[in-house]
């Protein structure tokens, strides 16, 4: 089914990693997960793979044909690998399903369009045969945003955008690149650096998310400080819709009336398929410094953080752990043994040219120290770097021992930064103590802006026996405490199904109409993913 | 009519200025208007305002009783004053309109709401009695935004925004104000100075036009380098429309969705009134310093500040004339005799903290000075500062001499900015050269992006006898030019009823039924600010 050549290796279908990469749970942290969390000593290893079972394809021998017309047959694929491989996408509660086992999300057929067009007349087909089409690049939803529903039909395509994936056009002058949506982070990177450039995205999903994903998502990566949101990088975008293709970007800026790239990014496949993406990139950086630094308490670091956003003196990564994740960090891979044990940990990076960082890091870090921060030299710094694709391959060890773990995360004004993080940690600490398993709750601000920052909440803790109820009702009372408090319930994981019923608070039923009615306008028959982003009328 | 303690002194409804700001235009540029220009030597006052004939009011009386219930008579205006304050906007045309006595465009009355519930209600009636609203702010629109069309309804209000004129709310951590949609310019400035700090924003039509109309028009100021553009500094909007109030604005960043707050920035009063903006605000700088470069071309100017740009060195304000701009220099008030004959004028703004100001200047001067600028001290920055405001008032004393002035701009990557550059003013010179009036453009860059940059171009030339003709064929020819070479039809005058015809190529057939569905939702009267932004359909 994969072409090798273009793909990073193929995870499986009930983790974050591939086969290869699974490795148990360091047995300090399991003796961890024992004595601070309570979680029973237990090998809870998923449902082997041939025990699981596939209900047949609903796909009908006409419609497959038209589509196999369109694609070629080698590039329609009905066979019970390839359809359990885009069941949705991986999300805790995911994962949890499928190491039981179930399979009944699992889309009727994949189909992998070659070209713009050919998803176009993918997208015109599966109109006419009132089939749903679920965009599907990495895969690596962690809210329910690439899971099949079957809510609108029975048949349910996965559209998997893998064979896009080519670097279209390399504008040196301009510092930009036309993209294909489905080259994944690593392949995206490697073609650009080959003529010297990068595209600055890392967000943790990068190994195996995709262009089309980061737009269709409002992705936002670890080096935002420095090289901005996707959704800020985005010069244009070619969309296909069932009702033909949109091309908004005109130049850097217009005002030529609304902005309707801002409208298709974050649309999360439910106005039409990203296909193509022109972008900013930046030459590879010539010089690159690291340095951590450790602050009295969460609060003085923020504010640190807030002077170089608002002094416009940001480097090009800067995070802050609270004090629980900076203890944390001594017994996890994401930062390792050079982490200090006491207050807070920030780390920063500068990238560009040698007397950019130079002055950039000069300026900063004047600031940092201004602010109450003390140095602690590269180490901390370069062992977050190392491990800062890790921290989902932990999950899927935590996972095979009974351990609950999951991500959430929220952005804010900087007024409402302290009270925002203390009702999420309320909310996350009081729902699981109440059912039995109190939770270790940890935070980082990882994205900065001169009136904000965003706020990423890992929790983990033992399992009820119904883990999935359970997360259901903490994370419910972690939406509801985000917007009690006036933040936006989500920084950059998007909507998808798991955030949808919060929209009403995003942008009101009048804003939830106007979605409605560039859906109807884009997707006539409504089979682009649905069940997704936009609720239904209360 | 007006509230004198809130308002910029009133402008003339035929010109830019105030009765006090006319001044007759220096002998020497009339000397020079005859000499380079073949203008003939006549004054060309215009029609004296008690010749001025206003149609009678359309208005009924019943829906003149509703709106007045709502806002109270004395906030209710059917006298021929205030409509003809009301008559449009100021482009060039506009003028020479009203210059010629034409007033047939006046509104049938102006209404002036007091709070954000009053516009909402304001609008719910017009929807009812099917009476065409125009949002109406500083007036100032130069692409005949704000000008009534009568095409879908007989009678015409304007809605003045000027009694909202409040700051609402400072959040001094998080740098950030709400300022109501009828401040303009000074008066913004002017209550967030008393508190210490600046919006940054200062577009050439700052004295009079307003927070609101920023928004809805997607405003760039001349300190755009540094501030950023008015788009990029909203955090919130509030908009009423007829169908209720929208809000969609929840943190700095978010990934909750398509960003609405995009899709009513540039609506241009054709989706909702814009009443309340939530803005990024910044501490009155420290310290500003000035700087004018010289370089030897226009091309190599721009690569300059292109390296700026992408390294992340941009000063406060980056601005660079072309050969023919920075020739003028010195005979016109924007720069005055500071400035150099020979090559291309730069000027350059650093404003922060002391230590900030001197950090970017000795990163930027560095890199200025390795892309061949020569610094000229501040000079001539000094003095494009002064002047900055003055070009529209220079207008109006050449329109009183029998010339002929106006503005266009655009923008584009910096690979086709030269491209762009040529395009353009070939096809102003040909048009006006063939019609037998040899014009005088020059062009400035007037904001930076790391990928692109905007081009401003001001075309001087004589008359022919029918001067909306000769610029209607003139700016047609323009704006063939600008889409020919793919650059966008505005970057930050919008689009009104000027630029409609050109919205095809900006986001295509699609993408204006995506515009139409929104205000299918939002306004399915049709009666918000009609004839503008959206062309009728092909």
């Amino acid at each position: 089914m994969t072409e090798p050549q273009h793909r990073t290796p193929e995870p499986m279908w009930h983790a974050w990693g591939t086969a290869e990469d699974a490795e148990p749970l360091p047995e300090h942290l399991r003796a961890l997960l024992t004595d601070a969390l309570g979680v029973p000593r237990r090998d809870t290893p998923p449902v082997p793979r041939e025990r699981v079972r596939v209900r047949e394809s609903a796909l009908a021998e006409e419609a497959a044909s038209a589509l196999a017309e369109i694609v070629g047959t080698r590039h329609l694929h009905t066979d019970e690998h390839a359809r359990l491989l885009h069941t949705g996408g991986k999300s805790t509660p995911d994962l949890l399903r499928r190491r039981a086992g179930e399979a009944d999300e699992a889309p009727d057929a994949v189909v992998r369009p070659g070209t713009h067009e050919e998803v176009e007349r993918v997208l015109r087909t599966c109109a006419r045969e009132r089939i749903t089409v679920v965009a599907f690049g990495g895969g690596t939803s962690v809210v329910g945003g690439v899971n099949p529903d079957r809510s609108t039909s029975p048949v349910v395509v996965a559209l998997d955008l893998a064979r896009l994936d080519r670097l279209l056009d390399l504008d040196t002058e301009s510092g930009t690149a036309t993209l294909q949506a489905g080259l994944r982070g690593p392949e995206a990177e490697r073609l650009l650096r080959e003529r010297g450039f990068t595209l600055g995205h890392f967000p943790q999903s990068f190994e195996y998310a995709t262009i089309g994903g980061f737009a269709a998502t409002r992705s936002s990566g670890q080096a935002s400080a420095g090289y901005g949101r996707f959704d800020d990088m985005v010069l244009d975008l070619r969309v296909a819709t069932p009702r033909g293709t949109l091309q908004p970007g005109r130049a850097p800026a217009s005002a030529a009336g609304p902005d309707l790239r801002q409208l298709f990014l974050g649309s999360e496949g439910a106005f039409g398929v990203v296909t193509e993406v022109t972008v900013r990139i930046h030459p590879v950086p010539e010089e690159t410094r690291h340095e951590a630094w450790s602050f009295p308490d969460f609060a003085t670091g923020a504010a640190a953080l807030r002077t170089l956003a608002r002094t416009g003196a940001l480097p090009t990564v800067a995070r802050l752990s609270d004090e629980t994740e900076t203890g944390l960090n001594l017994a996890t891979a994401e930062v390792g043994e050079h982490a200090p044990s006491g207050g807070c940990l920030a780390v920063t990076t500068y990238e560009g040219t040698a007397e950019h960082v130079e002055a950039r890091h000069a300026e900063a870090s004047a600031l940092l120290r201004a602010a109450g921060g003390t140095p602690l030299g590269p180490e901390a710094a370069l062992s977050w770097d190392r491990g800062r694709f890790h921290a989902p391959y932990l999950r899927d060890a935590l996972l095979d021992v009974n351990a609950f773990a999951e991500t959430l995360e929220t952005a804010t004004t900087w007024s409402n930064l302290d009270r925002t993080y203390r009702a999420v940690l309320n909310a996350l600490t009081d729902s699981l103590s109440r059912q039995g398993t109190s939770p270790l709750v940890m935070c980082h601000v990882s994205h900065v802006y001169p009136t904000g920052a965003s706020l990423y909440f890992t929790v983990a803790c033992a399992r009820t026996e119904d883990p999935l109820a359970q997360w259901r009702q903490a994370k419910r009372a972690a939406c509801e405490a985000i917007v009690s408090v006036g933040a936006t319930i989500t920084h950059h994981h998007a909507v998808g199904s798991d955030h949808r019923d919060w929209m009403h608070e995003e942008v009101g039923e009048l804003g939830l109409d106007v979605l409605r009615a560039v859906k109807s306008v884009v997707d006539p028959e409504g089979v682009l993913n649905p069940g997704k982003l936009i609720p239904p009328r209360r």
